[in-house]
């Protein structure tokens, strides 16, 4: 009977040889390192302007929402959160999901019928994969940016409507889809654009506003945009935005919406209080373009493998699985967090550091930083 | 090209045709209404311990756990939550995900390798039914709480790793499934059984632990426990408890817990300090109890087709999805919020409203609601 447990053991052993082993290591809050691991990019998730909304929403509307967004959960730091995130973003209507992966797999199956043909790009999100599985729709998954596979598709599919699914700063390598060549493509062809502006929103983009945004496609009818609030945003949640009848589509069906537990009045207050803060951020932004240019630059001038960083995330690569580990827990000794990408975290089998480039670490840890990695490399 | 919005809006008008639309209304923190829809069940989203916790969290760590939980995202706050449920749970281990949702998806598509035969309750929760669909496997959908058809089904694959997955307190009718029968049958067939304690945990079970203790399988090597941390735990997040080996390959495998940002660690705190009052509760547990039992008695006493709840969740019937609806509204012009479900939140035609009893509410206020309901039934 617990034969499956022995299995998951074996499986465990194989991982551990792969060097593919993975373990929680819990941090406190006066963890004290060069945070270039987290998504908390212009340092707004421990703002005092941030912390207090989300304070005084706790202390007004208590813990929990108490139920879904339709039964209990929907409360104005909803609504009112929904209204500034659609006005930023440009769409007719922003709805706010409790995680940026609900949010996905909600956008996804709300827009597919059952002729649809789904159109993913290789190296997109755990959560939109996942979102154009429970579709249960035909999915062809194209080559990475590839805007003529792209094309290809949906020139071979006449008469079907099509969904075109991909990110806009991709979280592996930190590059940006081609936006505004994927639009034409899928209009040209009847289709709708899916982007998931996860590490483009705060980050790029007018006021901010993201990549989408910034590509031009702000408010497209056959556009739909979906982000997580926990980035830029330093919260946490989901948001879609698009148009009304579209959004209104998900209030009444999408299963991630109805089945679930509201987010939390007070996150959803703090998160507002953060939007109005990266609005005002353009110099942050700056900085951080800046930054990502100049870590670039730098661990290409060591020898190192570097991506080309579209927009704050940068990657670099590491010989094996077992390097990237290791060298990832000699920065953190050093006290400098990066992020350690190992298969099947990775579109391919390169295993890499990633770091996220944030505007709450100080220009002269940001440099040490740089060092620290340099020399820790293998 | 807005075509797509046009095929979106004529599936709204036929949902409005059919009663079946579905609206937002947001509340405000001073929203007086005697609460039979929410699932705060202990009244703990505003008890002031759970909000204190969650605000010296809040104001140590910020806002935003900033990473998914393998980043930067567990903290000290995640840590103490998860040994404090497997302690209570009885189990060897439980990992905290950002929903109850997403904790489900993950916890049912870790348990399934390629020749797995799933057998699912035809009442079971929508993430159920998501995780059943992204684990890909074959799926069998039993009559509700029908132990014989479940026997029948792994009788029928025999050799083959089976998984059996229900809910406790199914959440629309507040019936209890066969547990222990559940369990003894998939014990015979080398099968796992997986059990979702929604609306168990809190609110039955030996110090609130739940329907899965209740029936005496707690820590049984062949039972996994789901449970959302946002229903009597006053909070927001899921939990997935069981064998240590099974948790270690959610860690390293669950892509809804590796590809997601990390619950609020002031959310977490918060939970903790509600599972240390839940534990307590046994007064509040009982006086749930009578109340449930009050409401299914009178109600029928009135004449209206009721459920017998085995715990707080009372289910009763509309003749229509219009009259649910009327039946809902006029309740709360009167001051008393009622769940309405309609189809397809239901699991079969039938509409109902849908009565979570709480004990936040007073008992003179709880009276006089069960009166309202009754004065107002169409
Ligand atoms: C590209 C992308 N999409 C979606 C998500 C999921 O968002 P969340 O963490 O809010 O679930 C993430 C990060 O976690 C992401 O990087
Ligand atoms: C039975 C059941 N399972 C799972 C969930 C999902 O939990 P969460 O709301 O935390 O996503 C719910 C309620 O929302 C539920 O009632």
């Amino acid at each position: 009977m617990a034969d499956w447990l022995t299995a998951l053991d074996r499986r465990a052993e194989l991982r551990a040889k792969a060097g593919l082993t993975r373990r929680l290591h819990p941090r406190g809050a006066d963890d004290v390192v060069v945070d270039l691991a987290g998504n908390d990019y212009l340092g707004l998730a421990t703002h005092p302007e941030v912390v207090a909304a989300a304070g005084k929403a706790l202390s007004e509307y208590g813990l929990g929402a108490t139920g879904s967004r339709l039964v209990r959960g929907s409360t104005y730091a909803h609504h009112d959160l929904e209204g500034t995130l659609a006005g930023w973003l440009g769409t007719e209507r922003a709805l706010v999901f409790s995680s940026g992966y609900l949010a996905n797999v909600g956008a996804v199956r709300a827009l597919v019928r059952p002729r649809t043909l789904l159109i993913s790009d290789a190296h997109n999100h755990a959560s939109l994969i996942d979102g154009c599985r429970v579709s249960g729709v035909e999915t062809v998954v194209t080559p990475h940016a590839d805007v003529d596979a792209v094309a290809a598709a949906l020139a071979g599919a006449p008469g079907r409507p099509g969904l075109v699914v991909t990110e806009s700063i991709f979280s592996v390598d930190g590059d940006l889809a081609p936006l505004a060549r994927l639009h034409a493509v899928a209009r040209q062809h009847g289709a709708v654009l899916l982007v998931d502006d996860a590490h483009g929103l705060g980050v790029t983009g007018p006021a901010g506003a993201g990549a989408v945004a910034a590509a031009g496609l702000a408010g497209e009818p056959d556009v739909v945009v979906t982000a997580t609030l926990s980035k830029a945003l330093g919260g946490a949640g989901g948001v879609v935005a698009g148009p009304a009848g579209y959004v209104r589509h998900l209030v009444e069906t999408a299963r991630t919406f109805i089945y679930d537990t509201a987010l939390p009045p007070a996150v959803a207050a703090g998160v507002h209080a953060a939007v109005e803060l990266v609005r005002a951020g353009d110099d942050l932004r700056a900085e951080l373009a800046e930054r990502a240019d100049l870590a670039a630059g730098r661990l290409r001038g060591a020898g190192l493998d570097v991506s080309v960083p579209d927009a704050a995330v940068v990657s670099v690569t590491a010989p094996t699985p077992e390097a990237a580990t290791a060298w990832a827990a000699a920065c953190r000794d050093r006290g400098v967090a990066v992020g350690c990408f190992r298969p099947p975290s990775t579109p391919d089998s390169r295993s890499r550091l990633r770091l996220t480039i944030g505007a709450g670490v100080s220009r002269a840890d940001f440099e040490r930083a740089l060092e620290v990695i340099v020399e820790c490399a293998p």
